[in-house]
């Protein structure tokens, strides 16, 4: 920890950019934060082709504002931190990289439609704003309830898969192409879209049976939607029984073994079996 | 709380306008949340042009009605209430400030799209309706749920954000503006349109990779909905077993045993056995 | 109980009307069930004007059948029940009246309109079917539940529609008659569709700043739909508790005072005070 | 078990189609897989008629390759097994069949429509997948909680049935066929479409008193959705309190206190202090 001359600034460097307890580092986060949703904000605006006409200097101006703060926060995180390759092979340090480069590539390359997939490459840098939820305890609360439910999730979309395939399928040879029902992926696009109670419309069933049968759909839908909320709200339920329900009442019990009769599930601050009152051996109880 | 004569009839008023229990005062509630709902039914009524045109007259005098009986009644709570400027500047005391003047400010100017918004300043009144939530138990109950979450639901909202705004920009980049995806934020409106269930189909895809995409997102809405109702209903259970199933109708026993009689499961508190009246040992009792 | 022969012809009918134990009982209920299904499908059938022209007298002869059985089985109630007056004022006892007079009525007056209503009048029979639901155990628990949270769910009701009349007149204001938004009440109207994630699509936001309220109001009806899902799984959830939780450690305690100690709050079976060890007075004892 | 020469290769071959343990096995199983979806998604492209007309020969020379595939299996599956008559007529040995003999069949007869019925069968495979879910323990977690939840999803899609009759008979009533309620049975499906909140916007009220209707409807199916939910998250916490929540880590303890050390919160069943290792007293033990 100790820094020398030489480092001392490349320390100060780090701090600033990976801690937020400084001063500093807490203005260099605010900035961030700001600078992500500007970049943001201005892609979308440029996509709107009335802004664009109008405001395109700005914009473009704002862009390279934006590009070269990037470019000089990409390039200090690899100075300042320990193992470069480790943070540019990161997750963060792919999504840096590939949001700041696009104005680069604009210079070489050009295209509208090419310039559009830039445009989304800019993008990425929405997940620069993941970043931020470090700060929030509760993400990470609620990233743990989803992915203690995703196997049960998976399972979920598994079985609304299988339910809009057959019941697609049946739709596209109840309603036929004549009714918009094209063909089977169409239909079974137009079965999620009911399964979901997302409902466009842009596609309807126009005969009875169709009718009957998206009726049947659409109360399934409505009546499965149950299912994931149900598993969430459990896994909600169960985390916070955890913490709350389970009170002064209830103890912790180990594996440890007595050596004299040999009984097992002791208290962790159990000095002696609750069974013979055998003295338990200390080493586990180091351990524990 | 002893009135002299110059503030009684002052304390009087305080009572039928600030409390419920008297019968004046429950007169006056009454009256008083009639005229703001038919007030509210006024505001509706006018924006008919059919029914406008037709009863324009009653609407307007029903309007100046309602205006007086607020006028006073704002008078009043200033006049009653010990200090006006708390009252004033108080939540309640703006909205009943705005909800009262717009008629009057309808003299000093005019224009259709000027009396627009102060119709909407009428609409404020709805607010006054929230006084009444202060005589509905639930709704602090709800409150409180609701703020509880407040926290989770707000990072909720925050990834279906950067989920919209993501899927918004693949659709279209997907559909591109022949489609009616015109741009980024068209886009991203679509997407919350499609994430929340909404549909409106206004919009819709219309390419394949454009469909197959849509159902990622259809489907991704419909199994995220879970969470926020997962947070709440856990929310809820929580806040339940504690004020409602372990109520103030149970208390904790334990296993304890009496020496003279072995009766078990004595309350916490227990100083004397409940079976023999003998008394239980100290120890335990000291310790608890 | 003991049935003279005067009234044993009477009891027998009554039995197999009212109970459904006996073989008999069972097969009228069946009866029963089958031709108010098929009197609703009659009705049903009537109104799709292909199959009326085509079928009309079949679903006419069907009609009649009906329409005796049911004048029929209205008699027989009568006669057998005990008190006739309460069956007839009782909730039964008119559905059963007004879904069987129709067809009589249909002789006496005409016009295609008046027909319908009648029309209307015969689906009443619907609610005979809640007649089985005294078969249906879940049925009870399922009502209990929506009842228990009834209160939350009215307070719920009433923040939604607080929610759509503010919202609906800001997209008045916003969107304003040219875009469909033609008056307050068809805005609020629009605004409840968005919130219920219904989304018909039939009035679409086309302004930018309508497009962004209106994702505002669709993440918001998103979220709050947790609330009414909160509360009823914690009901159901806490209905659950009572039978499962709540386990052995919890004993129930009484509001009975000690004479001596005036400690209140004893365990139902507790003969001596928990507090001052004093015996409990008798009377209270016995009457719990 | 003792396998002859004789059954030997059969008994080889029942190991690797019906257990999952040998390599061969689980190679066996992957293979199953990728060829059942893979069978699907070639009835779904052949249902594109751009695709269709390109790539017919390779579709074709696919569903081939498939249907020996299956063949095979399914031969071999008769062969192997026990008790070949159970299998056949067990629901997976029709599904084999039925979605086996369609390529069979389609030259035996022709014609389009009759094809695409043939092609349906064929997606009978879809039921094939269903064998994977018993490798997915979570699967049958999830089919426990609905199948629990089952009689209460009934009773509630029973209501949302009774609700959608009467309540789509009223529209049909209040709109009438000009407005697009053709007939009951069109109002019925227009309802459900509303109370599920899919709202496909195919069918929308137009008169003032029917948007009141059908805000009514809305507002009640955003509201009675919670019910289902509210039963499977109640299910899924419930079955989660006995497993997870109070699992074999945890013990319950009372407050009897040792008469030696004084140390309190023993387990029920501790003959010794786990402070001191003084036996406890007798009387509370006997009677625990």
């Amino acid at each position: 920890m100790k820094p020398t001359n030489k480092k001392s600034w490349r320390y100060r460097l780090h701090e600033i950019i990976y801690e937020a307890d400084t001063p500093m580092g807490k203005l260099f986060d605010i900035v961030l934060l700001i600078l992500i949703l500007l970049s943001i904000v201005l892609v979308m605006l440029e996509s709107v082709s009335e802004i664009d006409a109008k405001y395109h200097e700005i914009l473009y101006i704002g862009e390279w504002i934006i590009t070269i703060f990037f470019s000089l926060e990409y390039i200090a995180r690899i100075i300042t931190v320990k193992k470069p390759r480790v943070y540019i092979f990161s997750f963060y340090g792919i999504i840096d990289f590939l949001s700041t480069i696009p104005l680069y590539l604009s210079f070489l390359f050009a295209g509208s439609s090419f310039l559009l997939s830039v445009r989304a490459l800019r993008l990425l840098r929405v997940f620069r704003i993941l970043k931020i939820t470090r700060y929030i305890g509760e993400a990470a609360k609620l990233r743990k309830a989803l992915i203690n439910s995703k196997a049960k999730i998976l399972v979920f979309l598994f079985a609304v898969l299988v339910i809009a395939v057959i019941a697609g399928t049946l739709m596209y040879i109840i309603e036929g192409p004549e009714h918009g029902f094209k063909s089977i992926p169409i239909s079974v696009y137009w079965c999620i879209v009911t399964l979901t109670t997302v409902g466009f419309g842009d596609i309807a069933p126009s005969t009875p049976l169709g009718q009957l049968l998206a009726t049947v759909i659409m109360i399934l839908g409505y009546g499965i939607i149950a299912v994931p909320t149900g598993i969430v709200s459990a896994e909600y339920t169960k985390s916070m029984d955890k913490n709350d329900v389970l009170g002064k009442d209830y103890v912790h019990v180990n594996t440890q073994a007595c050596l004299n009769c040999g009984a097992q599930r002791h208290r962790d601050d159990a000095k002696y079996c609750h069974k013979c009152g055998e003295k338990l051996n200390y080493e586990s109880n180091l351990e524990t």
